[in-house]
């Protein structure tokens, strides 16, 4: 069992600045080419999930972690308030279409865990619905791992609330961050308490353990996301597949 | 009107590699500045199309090319043979599911050209439903254009024979490539002459025009795709969306 209060959102000692962001450029470097050893294989997939709150670093790691990394396999999905459509299926059904096929890193900014964060600090569903969702997402994450070959790698952004705060008024103050502003992220942040209490349920009813990241820093967080990516993808011990001398004789093999 | 063997598949004099390939990195970098302003700004979107023959280096420029832009606002779709479900629809379907929404770059390694290209050369249409497809892919074309700000960028990705012949090989001969290698590559290959007049027709009655990339030099591919990207960027004028003194209080502006 996590507790969230208990886990420190900033850097532990030791990390310095610069060493630790040249380390993560490398790592980021050693990424891009595990990614191109799973496109070539075809038999394995990554799910990675960010979830956090507003000005957390979901898109920062994003574009940091991954920037060697293929847009032809490499793909992130930005999960925001549902469409009509999307509102009249189950909570699951837009997540499902976005499952990453064999080769592909697919990466979640949000994801089916709104359904269980946002919906219930709202309380617009009720606690036996939240169970139901909790059991549906561990079974949805099982199912994607053992009939696709898919590891889900889920990464909670874990940042403190005066550091957000500062994080969200930088949108107001820095004309280049100005884009990001959204007086709506203020109103969700009142609530803080009730996210972090749905947040630490959500992350202790999951099967498949998450990742908390202490988010406060940019440079150590990008390097805790880069560090634990690159030490489960070296565990997948992928190879690049090698031709044999009968499927270099043409016309065998796949075609 | 163009004429592709009047083109020259090779890297024009005066350009050198390793000043080539340096000047290329730096419009990467660019493109990953203006895709951050096109993600940002989020009022237009812009669609690359790769065509060309196997080996002529769709996959290798789309990495090159974007390689600083953030998975977030940069997605590569590769459009394969159609399932079953895909066949079963008009030949649009499946490609205008794939339309990039406002402020994002998507990329179509192979696209809805395909279906006047093999499908011609493999006579599995006739000439009446050619002329129908292409009118139908140009109103298409137009219809995102003008209905949702996007532009359409196509290259041409232009090989020679000779040098897609020794791209195939390398894929058998060289370890680290033998993950690319299909024997229906060379198949298709065998209908060269028949590719060249297709490619040159569609190329010709398309209203959208196309680039023709030199493609025979990895490096200078790289160098043109990022060039024009840059140029037709540049274009746009794109600036971050800057918050009014109005919109900087509490409960103003977007929410």
């Amino acid at each position: 069992m996590i507790k969230l209060s208990e886990i420190s959102t900033d850097a532990p000692g030791g990390f310095k600045k610069k060493e630790t962001k040249e380390e993560r450029e490398n790592l980021s470097r050693r990424i891009g080419e595990l990614q191109h050893l799973m496109y070539a294989e075809e038999k394995r997939s990554m799910l990675v999930v960010f979830q956090g709150m507003d000005a957390s670093g979901k898109d920062g790691a994003t574009k940091k972690v991954f920037r060697f990394c293929s847009p032809s396999g490499t793909w992130a999905k930005a999960f925001k308030k549902p469409s009509d459509l999307e509102f009249a299926h189950d909570f699951l059904w837009r997540i499902h279409q976005m499952a990453p096929k064999k080769g592909r890193i697919q990466i979640f900014n949000r994801s089916h865990y709104e359904d269980v964060l946002i919906q219930r600090v709202h309380k617009w569903i009720d606690e036996e619905h939240v169970s139901q969702r909790i059991n549906a997402i561990n079974q949805f994450e099982e199912l994607l791992q053992f009939d696709n070959n898919t590891t889900v790698v889920k990464f909670y952004m874990h940042l403190s609330r005066e550091r957000q705060k500062e994080k969200l008024q930088e949108r107001i103050d820095v004309p280049s961050k100005n884009w990001k502003h959204n007086w709506g992220d203020w109103k969700e942040a009142e609530l803080w308490d009730q996210y972090m209490w749905a947040y630490e349920d959500a992350i202790n009813r999951s099967t498949i353990p998450w990742y908390i990241v202490p988010s406060d820093r940019r440079w150590y967080r990008d390097y805790f996301v880069a560090k634990t990516i690159v030490d489960i993808m070296e565990g997948f011990n992928m190879q690049l597949p090698i031709l044999s001398e009968e499927e270099k004789k043409y016309g065998q093999g796949k075609s």
